[in-house]
């Protein structure tokens, strides 16, 4: 028996390739499938089975695409108008090899999600692959029917977690669809390895009974980036295919030049200090790792992006994350990065940097500056700068106008990612006196400064 | 200035990836061609030509395929009806960052062929790109037209090399579409590295008179496999693409003897010692290393092709092996091995092997057994065993019946390779009494043994 | 939380590796720990804890090797005079970034075997390492310390585990230190995924009360190879440091004649087809995963040893596992493999292949043949060949005279693997008539022949 | 046969190995040798010889090194008192399975430089490899014996070359022992492929009769870094083995503060933008791939070095590039980069940078700021900002007294590189007012602003 997990970072989502004897399955496979290919050639296995848990909103799903290359069945649950695959029903059984899988239907984060439990042909349980319905610490979203819809669908989760999945066995491995850092659950905790034992004892949610679950769940209010409802379509319709497995190409600073006149998209990966130091006007600041996370936010499907990296080996992490977006019209990166851009002469602009004692110190000395925390709702709740301002970095775009045009702003979040995107978006918009205030709230609390609730 | 060989063992082929500033060319690329995309990334360049040096007729070409993947353009020389790419002219040069490449008309092996010429916009040749008109050691065949254009063929050649390419100096480094062990030259030398002067002290080709020249090309008599002609008209109309970049998957012992009673071929890429000890009845014997160069005699482009291997490891090899020939149909692989379908209570059966010492005294103790020499006319020639029966492995299908068929025959090459092939062939037609010298000609001789001529 | 397990096939072992915050500790690091290194370098980690369940017998542990690379401190229990790193006591803890260690003495297979519990700083326990304890399916042996002992360790190892590993919960994550295969257990399972609750569900040995348990561990008789004697003595009081992690290079046929000459043993690792084939006079015939599980029955560490491998890729696999045992006298591997011995002219012989078929049709026609069984006592006792005569493989060598010289013997295990070790053994020792059974018990059940209880 | 160039980047050093048959030669082998141990296993090689063209003053050579691992003997050139290896003698030859290599004396870089000339057997010269004799585009230095010496060293050179070299004919191939970017030769060319007849036609110090060749190699002042002493020492009685292959550690901001407490020096090898954006008080910057040129410019051997990394990918070229200077004392590097110091709270400082239309800005209005010069005197000849002034980077350290402490100073090279070390060294120095201008002389050129000579 073969087991593997196979993690998209930044979206933290949880593939999982089982194989026995010579058959193997993927479960939620990811769209850029040649991983699964590689494992299951270097374990001697064919992949006959593709299990969807639910039409996921946060990544591609790669079952077409996987099919393709394999001729594999595809599976999901019942209720909606897929465009391609099977519709399975509760308590179906597949059998692989020495194993079998069962769907168990757990409606609750959507009303189609399926888990699917992993046994003996020859009795014994061994595992659930939970979906988005129980995570590691936490439990999946119900928000995403709307608000009239969220009561129902909360119901359904407490249930499909208590009815189904609980009874199971304590000794049953879970392996959840997500990990730390998934925008599909709130608090998921860092734990890679649980069992639904482990789940009754340390997740926070199965002690609570029904009624506070469900009040829990409605008070939560979890982002809905936009790009998510590319995603719904993209997943129940069968999403296009990657024609092209090719990297970008490298760009020449005139090339460059020319398509970020012509309208593309310009997303700097850089870390702040860099981005700050020199970059491109007009770019947006997203760090690599938080591409799968914030890019979604921003970023339209029709208009051509563009990549400035730290490092050209970045090219096909970066790459990878947008593709798992849907993102297909990456038009290449700046070859040399942001060095042969200013060597050739053409103009960069730097952002103010702030350590947590400048900035403590101009708010002491009244020095006139705005600390705009970007951070979630939740984050801001939990305790912030006094005087703060608070627009979550996802809406800040669009909310722009709420802020002072000519006074100083400082970006804030919890370690200056997010307020370097911050800072880029108040670039983009012709803001002149923006700083970016590296370490943010952890360096705060790490100075020991103020808290404010 | 990057400069990288691409080679495809087994037919012995040489593409190259030149790059200067951040363009780069790729000559002559193969069919399974993700390597020159990687070449490029790591390199940071882009591919903005394919260079073809003439119409191939050993191995697919893969220009359309690195077309669909970098948008690159096409060149190849004047006077065919191109399915594809553009047709350049004499003399015309193309930049590449601080390189040219000047294309050189060097008709002989086919008549659009086309040698590059490579050297700096400042002035400067550095190397050339021969194609199959010059070789180390050896110069291109002129037998592909036919024996009444042979004439004409080795006539322009000779002109090619004397009045074009020698001429551009002993320093120019010398880059031949192949190298040792290619079916396009009779005797390539095992020198990856050379230059015109190189080759004017040591092709012997080089040394000879026009006249003799010709007399020499025309007496040459090498073999042309019948694949030549499905490869010809590929590389003329344009290729089918590599729909599927996945490996043939894994299959049961069942599955494997459905589809063999069902039509399917079998190659066996074991050695000949694994072969002759256990293998599956109707099985063709070719070793690894000699699928590109053999398979092409054997095998049709309309029927299903299976393998088994001596180790899963060979699988991507044996796949580009026949995929560079053109075979899209292989259905999957022995899952195990050997191990697995004697394992399952299959039947094997076993060729008998021979050292050349049993051969020997055999042979000399007067009992019956025939010695089948598949080696080559030119091998044959150089020297044999006494009373040896010569039959070229790649004519042994057809002139099978040529052989007596209760006899005992021991198949005999230089190592053992070829006879095994030819062991293979005989055992599929029925013959009853079949054994493989292993170390053939190689062993017979370090054991001193004597040579007829 | 990082937590990798790192294998070591053929024997089957599992090492792990523990991650969490900036600090990594590694449990029962075997002795080629680069894997280590380069985990800790992928995930920013800094090795400062070595654990050892216990002194292992069946391979040569890594701690040292691994400490003089990483400055880590190594731990192990209780009880024994240790000549490296140091001795913890039961309940010690050991903290891990956000986790915790737990020592958790567990006497039984050995009497300082030590268990590791795994749990959060802020409460919950994970998982626990259990060592040579508990596996999956199956408990440690508790032979190794004589059959005076044997009771004490059988009721020890009952106590450890009911008193101690099982009311950890059923929710805890199991891992052990060897899987499917070791010869640390009898009869482990090949679930590479269990629980402590998982184990109480489907290891029959946990549904024993301790009499029972007890007698059942007396009645194993599991095999004791002589190389445990080597290992417990190295690994008492540190092995010898790897000194050269160069692969041993390829030799020529002369030099390795010469090498054979001097007394050098050579073991051919390919498959028996291969083997029977052609190969070496006087060579062992251990297949490549094989070598982990019975070079340790037949090579002494004082003799130089040489390779003959189906292909230089297996190069690597062949002395890793050599070296894992403690052999560090790798003089070197034929290049180019038995081809280049026989194409020098160099003489080989083969050995008999039968398929099961054949051998039934000899003992049904009364064919004087003996069928000389290998395996295992179990294995024998489970069903064997009417008629048969058993000699465990490890032991054929020793007992190679209570067979008769001049008759046809057959030699037959599972497969065909262990009966080519014992055809080699038979052939080296000078019988003249041995025949390997491809396939053996596995294909004789496959063709439904008649087995004998 | 195979021939592979092995290249250490920085120093822009060739190291080369020879195969043939089963035999295999290394040409000056790197310290860091795996690589060879690597090629000479997938080509089924054995290494017999390891050559040195004469005593490096720029590395590290790892003769030993390699010569522990492989058993291979050492050849050197005659005169010096070696503390390893064999002296050879002029013409002394080496078979090499078809191939010879000859020795030729060619004294002139040093005096017991060796070229070793590549033929076969059967007669026939391929290639040469010069050493430091001759390069493309460039001769070797003759400066590193002083002064009073350097008129007999550039005698002998044109003798080396015009006596020995260059009569081996125009058809040979040249591989010498450095690329382009070496501090060996003052203006190599960045032409990998090369022959003796290229080399007569496009290097210019080949055109020059003795006296003016005499004359050009006097007038070359190169520089003469520090560490050269260390490196003559090490490779003439023979460099400490590498102990460890192990990384360094990631250390926490709380340990790498303590450290650079203690005197460990800092090595910051981001780029210029993001040490501009943040870095530690008292980092030397130097570039990623500027370590090999100039941490020997800067770094005393007897002081532990910390890394500040962009990403931990760069690791194992930072560590690969110091262990090539000899520098084996790396502590460790800052776990999480630069942010997860100032996210602990943590004080970091900027360094202000500039574009060149910010500097042309500030000249022309008259603002008061020196132009800091910090290329070599070669480029600074060649054209410079009017009114800058001049001290090469690498003695910047010792003439930090030449500078005003309290005016502005903008650092100034080719593209910000060389620069950046200056900056960061009168940062270190206490200079209040540093600016870096990004992209320098290139951008500066690119915008077209005037120059001065």
């Amino acid at each position: 028996m073969i087991l593997q997990r196979v993690t998209s970072p930044g979206i933290a989502h949880n593939s999982y390739l089982i194989g026995s004897g010579p058959e193997a399955a993927v479960i939620d496979p990811r769209r850029d499938c040649m991983e699964y290919l590689r494992l299951a050639h270097e374990n001697e296995l064919r992949i006959k089975y593709i299990f969807e848990t639910h039409r996921n909103e946060d990544y591609v799903i790669g079952s077409i695409e996987l099919q393709k290359l394999t001729g594999a069945v595809i599976y999901h649950g019942p209720g909606l108008e897929w465009g391609y695959g099977s519709t399975l029903t509760d308590m179906q059984e597949f059998g692989l090899g020495s194993l079998v899988l069962k769907a168990l239907h757990t409606p609750g984060h959507t009303d189609e999600s399926i888990s699917y439990v992993l046994g003996r042909t020859r009795g014994g349980t061994i595992a659930v692959f939970s979906g988005d319905s129980l995570f590691a610490g936490d439990v999946g979203r119900t928000d995403l029917y709307g608000p009239s819809e969220a009561p129902r669908m909360a119901d359904n989760l407490f249930e499909s977690i208590h009815a189904r999945i609980l009874p199971l066995g304590d000794e049953v491995i879970l392996y959840p669809a997500h990990g730390a850092g998934s925008v599909c659950g709130t608090r998921i905790a860092n734990r890679d390895y649980t069992t639904v034992g482990i789940e009754k004892k340390l997740n926070p949610m199965l002690k609570l009974p029904k009624g506070e679950f469900v009040q829990r769940k409605l008070a939560e209010k979890p982002e809905v980036p936009p790009y998510f409802k590319q995603m719904e379509k993209y997943n129940l319709e069968g999403p296009p295919l990657i024609v092209n497995y090719a990297l970008p190409p490298p760009l020449t600073p005139a090339e460059f030049a020319e398509l970020l006149e012509s309208g593309a998209l310009l997303i700097d990966t850089r870390e702040p200090p860099g981005f700050g130091g020199a970059h491109i006007k007009g770019a947006y600041s997203i760090w690599l790792e938080g591409l799968p996370g914030f890019a979604g936010w921003f970023m339209p499907y029709d208009t051509p992006i563009l990549l400035l990296l730290e490092d050209r080996t970045h090219l096909e992490t970066a790459t990878s994350y947008l593709t798992r977006l849907g993102y297909d019209r990456i038009e290449g990166y700046l070859g040399g990065g942001i060095e042969s851009w200013y060597n050739s002469g053409l103009p960069v602009e730097g952002t103010n940097l702030l350590s947590v004692h400048q900035l403590k110190d101009m708010l002491d000395g009244g020095q006139d500056i705005i600390v705009l925390d970007v951070r979630d709702e939740i984050e801001w709740q939990e305790g912030h700068v006094a005087g703060a301002q608070h627009i979550y970095v996802g809406e800040l775009e669009r909310r722009v106008d709420e802020l002072p045009f000519d006074r100083p702003i400082a970006t804030f979040c919890t370690v200056g990612h997010r307020a370097g995107i911050a800072a880029s978006i108040l670039l983009r918009a012709g803001f002149p006196h923006i700083f970016n205030v590296l370490g943010s709230m952890d360096a705060w609390k790490a100075a020991k400064f103020p808290i404010s609730r």
